[in-house]
């Protein structure tokens, strides 16, 4: 695992859940890419999942139709294991390091502050690694984790449950299966009683993919769906728990897949509705 | 049908279908009440129906059962009925008129610009009339009215076709079974293409009540969303038909149940980002 991205700040890739793994795979070819192509070391880490040695011949396969060789499944199930100096150390010398679906309260569970966790932030930070997540891998990457929540027509005051998530990025709360399973309501939920934290829904076979210091881009079949509460007006603090809050002012992007904004020079194109959650995603967080 | 409401300046009941029509029927029951109460005579506009006579004991009995004795069944199929100046008069003069559920393009091909047509907006605005209308019936309601379109995972440019509504309301652009059938996507078609028609979706058994020169409330089981896509930024003049367009700053109002907003005085708690549109549809327009 030599390949290191010395000129990079490193990206991130968000995936929605359900990433094509069988034909032409854009959203893992992109993440293999910015892993530094098919020479890259990949680790992927199975912990969200109860089924781990299910999941790892799926991407073993499918990463490896894309060329790659060197690569390393991470099975977890304690945080012991997460706290093997010598496996943190391994996983945090991969130039791609990718998290697959589950449960992102298992996976916060298991990897949660533990060596393994500031290994991959020190590959992201200092080595410019790429840092991969689907469904409740991608749930996982933000400060403030949607952890739970009831999917129901409308918001539900006290029906979403926040965790402490692993942090690649701050200030943004993300849901995966965006528009398939529905699940504006419970960002709305979410950012109603946080209006702090953006909400950033993720279709199905659909990335966010942050570049750190450069840019963003919106890569797949759908879309992303952006939530700000910054300027709502709301009854949340006084409305009774579990009932739908009125709220006004809501600010909602759109995102589909072709997106791409870039931070400065010419290339600065991004909307000023957008620009702070813009600034903040592609923000390089210092080493915690 | 004598009783008039000279104090009023007249009432929408703009229902988003599958209203209470056996329970406590609370929408219906404010129908009446805004109709003068049960001395009110009511008048039941069955056109937008393909089968109004199956379509008309559900609302006999559901009146009857609100007390209501003085009720007019009106069937209607062409424009030649439609143009009846007796039965126009006739309709005209009662203090609530309803129009049921079906297809809001076979409403308007019957009535839209007919002597009956033209005898709902006196009654409505000469003698202060409640005009309600459900499903179909409250699409009807808008200027622009929303005929028809697909109802996807996203928006799609192309896929919603408007048609000219009764225009009891205007800048806006009416849909209903709002939350239940997922219809946001297909309303913020609409808004990205016509940024200056507000969307207003309307859940099941739930009502927006538009008081005119006076107030605006929320009645029942869900909610009332409002798509506001004047400050937009978007791509749509430029992006594919078919296409999911990228929208920037959409502003997104959701008003449950229980929601009242009145004008001027004491009252006057209309959250500023809301006035615009508060103010547009409480407006008294001019007979046309």
């Amino acid at each position: 695992m030599e390949k290191e991205q010395d000129a990079s700040h490193g990206h991130l890739v968000i995936v929605g859940g359900s990433e094509d793994r069988e034909d032409d795979k854009p959203i893992l070819s992109r993440f293999i890419e910015l892993s530094g192509g098919r020479d890259c070391s990949i680790a992927v880490i199975t912990a969200a999942s109860s089924i781990p040695r299910d999941v790892w011949p799926v991407y073993e396969r499918a990463f490896a139709d894309l060329g790659v060789t060197n690569m390393l499944p991470v099975h977890l199930s304690t945080r012991a294991q997460a706290n093997d100096k010598g496996l943190a150390e391994t996983v945090g010398q991969a130039s791609g390091i990718f998290m697959t679906g589950g449960d992102q309260r298992r996976l916060l569970a298991t990897i949660g502050g533990t060596e393994l966790d500031a290994a991959m932030h020190k590959a992201l930070k200092l080595r410019g690694a790429c840092i991969g997540g689907t469904s409740a891998g991608a749930s996982a990457m933000s400060g403030h984790m949607l952890a739970a929540g009831a999917v129901g027509l409308h918001p539900e005051l006290g029906s979403v449950h926040l965790a402490a998530g692993l942090g690649f990025v701050q200030r943004v709360v993300i849901d995966q299966h965006f528009s398939e399973r529905h699940r504006l309501s419970r960002l709305l939920t979410v950012v109603a009683q946080n209006p702090y934290l953006q909400g950033i829904g993720i279709d199905e076979n659909t990335a966010l993919v942050i570049e750190r210091g450069g840019g963003i881009e919106v890569l797949g079949a759908g879309a992303v769906t952006i939530v700000d509460g910054r300027n709502m007006i709301s009854n949340v603090a006084d409305a009774e728990d579990r009932s739908c809050p009125q709220l006004v002012d809501v600010r909602l992007h759109l995102l589909p897949a072709g997106t791409r904004f870039q931070a400065g020079g010419e290339g600065s194109d991004v909307p000023q509705p957008l620009e702070d959650v813009f600034r903040n995603l592609i923000r390089r967080n210092p080493i915690s």
